[in-house]
């Protein structure tokens, strides 16, 4: 199957980033069996778009399953992350965010767009980025009281990327510039030594504490962009940067990061 | 085997949720058998809903050898779930509860009716699900003073739910929005980490101490309800989802979860 | 081998309690073995019976190398044991106990017979299990000042019984209801937290510690009945159930469990 | 090759306790082997005394490289373990003393005669089986001054008995009785536990300090009997019981275990 | 492929030192792959110590996808290891730093060239190698206010140095001479010990942070050289040892080691 | 090819104390490859000599690759093990010290010659091996002012001698006669309980800062015999007994061991 022309491959390029090899052969053959089923003699830029994401999401779920009141929290999971992420200076930009589902764990996702290949992260990024991560449970906690079980791999990607800065940055004043991790093949590794570890441990909940505290602020300053945002979703379902802007623009952001 | 007609596919889905394919493969065996076993020429309701708890609780036990006083025990414990789980809001609701035992391990049974595909916890309801799993041992405790050890299986899920909402959901006021869990390949998994260990380890107690006064509260309150089931169940094995609303109805609900 | 007329089925079922599939399957196979080896058309009563004695522990010992004073301590021993189990209610009664050993490694045994299927044992009954068990070396104490290193598969066995009541069952007031043991594939097991690890294993202490206190005070008040047990072991080297009862009932019990 | 008549098999028996049934083959080889060496049609009481130390120590050791001073070292040692062993009641009585070296480690040894099945151990009985295993080195200490490494087999199965005194038996006070080394497939072994293991390791040094200050009482004190086995062992090598027993008649014991 | 005329040996061994076989097997076969490919009918020194780097860092990398502002922090970052490494008595001379990126994770990189078989290394060259490992980020910290995540490689092996002098030379005044590693089949590993891990964690940031402070003083009072370096590798894109030293020469050196 | 008559076997055996089977068959082959490489008819002494040195440390490096500052540092150090070991009593005789490197690691050597077979080694002796062993470094130090990385196996075996002395010989005067090295098999080794294994550390260290303050006082007061042997190392490269003996005679010893 032949690619049409005129398609833009440095746009499908800026949203593969981060793929290795196996991740884009996948890519290519969804995009040449999505034009297929269509009818389509050429692969064009809407089946690429469409093929990226079930790479990286799932294949789109069917079933309407989700009952309303799961589904007005997960809209405002959803913007969350993007509203913190569109606040904060030098983050990657909210290509598309979504409520419907994907695959067997995603009740919905947030696609960011990172343009170009940034291969260097300073600590004020990878704060941001973990401010990101936990802007969803957060803006669950501003509208509802309280947050759900459903996004602990947002979790588990933030308290990663807080390790790694402490543990393997050396990002962390207190402990200072060391690589703390277990080398193969070294006696001693770190994770025997008690105190070092707890050192670590408290070293990353302060990291998180920080994210969290950052996207707290953000969200509850700016509530009826959060509040634009989750009704929007719940109207629309998908919202791409376009429609994003128009809202933000109509909610002007007044919050330094 | 063809279903037969009129059969109302969405009542046997509202009992399978958290069935993957696996197991249903297996439930429509078991209906289709059952139905072969009886003659007829269709599956029916009755197969299917005799399926379902083949495969939730393993087949019907025969023999009748449990001891009068413990079968009597069996009844409080089973109403004890009952009650506690009707008793406080937006639980799942109860199905069935019975003193039948089945496969190895179980004594008796209670089962619940979740009617919708929630996907998302809260706080609040990971709670009243802990205390609703507690109450079977709680209800052996207000009646006869002391528990047994028929319901580990009770224990090992409560302490699991509640490990799981300190260490991967950042439930933990105490240790906030962190993963403590180990991720695979990860350097210094939190397990090396004594202090942390202890701290997840106490507030694991904290959330199921919550829980077991709750049940507590509401079996203390409500024993006449309590007494009213057990003897129901003493009488007629099992009840279902309507017999129990009906004692229920005697005994109106004056606690608040 | 057929099985002989009005063998009484219930009475050999009432001692295989707890076996399982190849252990019964065992029981079978030594009994025809018997029975053929006697010249018996049939299977009769005492080639179950023999049998099961078989399986549980092991061939009878030929050789006679035990000697005297070590002959001695086993009576005690064993009467230890069946003194504490009829001292207490709600036991297992005794169905045999001898001083003719089995196996490699048992001296002596007791064999209790359970009679019915009890499924549910409270911390009650459990503690008085452990009293059983430890029943055997504190008669030792009691009678030569100290004990032997003769019976470490009880010690072994009564500590497991105190570490589920603590680790599994949630039946340790100061630890609570909690499942303590680690789950297959938990991340965090709590073997790693020292602190809940010593306070599992002071736990355990004090319901051994009690269990001790339990049987010291029942073979003390009741010397005269140790005594006179052993002496009869001593002579006849095996006692059934009614000829303990016999000497039971001429030392008449005063101490309440 | 047939045994000798009137062979006393009573008399090998009893230097074979605690030989498994590959040690009693291998022994009868032996046996054989050395009795068709020597030309013999039938295989007499030498020839089964010969291999009997060959199983239990390995072969003589035919070279001659031990230099003077660790020669008398090593007769020192021997003495020592023996004369504690004879000092005190109740332990096995010594049947042979060397200082040949046989196999690789053994600089010399001393073998016990156990004479009866003994299958019950106590306190007092292990105690001095401790204080027998620590007399060679403490022999060294009392004639030069200092130990030499000579002996590590004898402390590590000392440290081994006392281990298994306080972690297995419960014989220890400040213990109790309780069972501490990890059954296989239990979840939390005692081992992960660092209080309960350092409780462990200070009743071990406890128990094996008792040992070695009963056995440098007894040498201390009995210095003259020591000195005398150390020179007939110089002068013969290898003592018998016999001849042990003459010298200790010339040297009469006045100490207690 | 015949090796050209007059090619100097020497000076490529001395950019191999520290290869092993498969090393130059590989850098053989790489310049004769070079030549080949160039038409050359031998291989001349430009081919060899292109392949030489290729084997250190591996293939170049085509595509020039390093944003702007991500350029220009790798040239600082090289930068600061160079300046280091030559403000420094007795250390490895630059041999070429480049910001082109190879291989991988490699941004860029800088070579030094041993120049001698250094086979001996003490406390004080140890130290100044850490200083010139962590030089890289610190001219980071020096240029920009903060850091990057693209030198983890440089810390995770200045934390092994520091780790190797005080766990393995013995070099740590805190510690001792000692060797601290695990040995195969050693049975106590110090990594069992937490206080004595601790001690070498404690010693391993001591000496992590003296390297530091000795990076941190070169850089910033020899700022304009560093300034200097930088320019020069957003021209050139790489500096050899020759155009180095004009640019230091430039900026005499005023700091002592 | 036959061995040369006349030849004294028994110094080839001094020289050959601790082989096993596999190094004597080496060392054999190699003596025989030696004489046919020089087209002898028989083996003489010479290459058995020559052999015993290649099995013991690697065949001689024929590559002068040393820069002069570091073959001088490898004369002090071997100086510093010979003068050591000549000024304590009751250790081995140095059979000849070398600063030409064999095999890989081996920056120098120096060789001991048992002469007798000790097979028993005291405190005293133990200590004063592990002081021969620093006495390398400690030159070093006492010359340069620091030592270097070259000799981390010297490091390794004092340390794992004074590791044996504390936990399998019950050498240490604060554990006492105890075995702290792990039995296979054994369910609680101490290398789980922490504060045992510090205590085994701490004595560790102890017993190797006495051996590093006798090698210091030592080389201290003998630094004109350390002087000149390093200079008549670095004259001759291999020094063997005799020539050492000369240098002594001239530098006589006035420390006492």
């Amino acid at each position: 199957v032949p690619v049409a022309d005129g398609l833009d491959l440095r746009q499908i390029a800026a949203m593969t980033t981060g793929f290795v090899g196996a991740d884009l052969a996948n890519l290519v053959n969804e995009a040449a069996l999505l034009a297929a089923r269509k009818g389509k003699t050429t692969v064009e830029h809407a089946e690429f778009e469409e093929s990226v994401e079930r790479v990286l999401a799932g294949p789109r779920r069917s079933q309407r399953l989700v009952r309303p009141q799961d589904r007005r929290r997960i809209a405002v999971h959803e913007a969350g992350h993007a509203l913190v992420a569109c606040s904060l200076p030098d983050t990657d930009p909210v290509h598309k965010l979504t409520i419907v589902g994907r695959g067997l764990s995603a009740l919905g996702y947030t696609l960011y767009r990172p343009g170009e290949d940034r291969v260097l992260h300073t600590r004020t990024w990878l704060g941001n980025y973990i401010a990101t991560l936990l802007g969803g449970t957060v803006a669950e906690e501003v509208v509802f009281g309280e947050f759900s079980d459903g996004a602990t791999s947002d979790l588990q990607r933030a308290t990663e990327v807080a390790r790694k800065m402490v543990a393997e940055f050396g990002m962390s004043p207190k402990l200072g510039r060391v690589w703390l991790s277990a080398a193969p093949g070294e006696g001693a590794s770190p994770a025997c030594c008690e105190e070092t570890g707890r050192e670590v441990d408290l070293e990353v909940r302060r990291i998180l504490d920080e994210g969290l505290a950052l996207a707290r602020t953000i969200l509850e300053e700016r509530r009826p962009a959060l509040d634009a945002i989750t009704e929007a979703l719940m109207a629309r379902e998908t919202l791409d940067s376009r429609e994003l802007q128009e809202i933000l623009d109509e909610h002007p952001h007044k919050v330094a990061g």
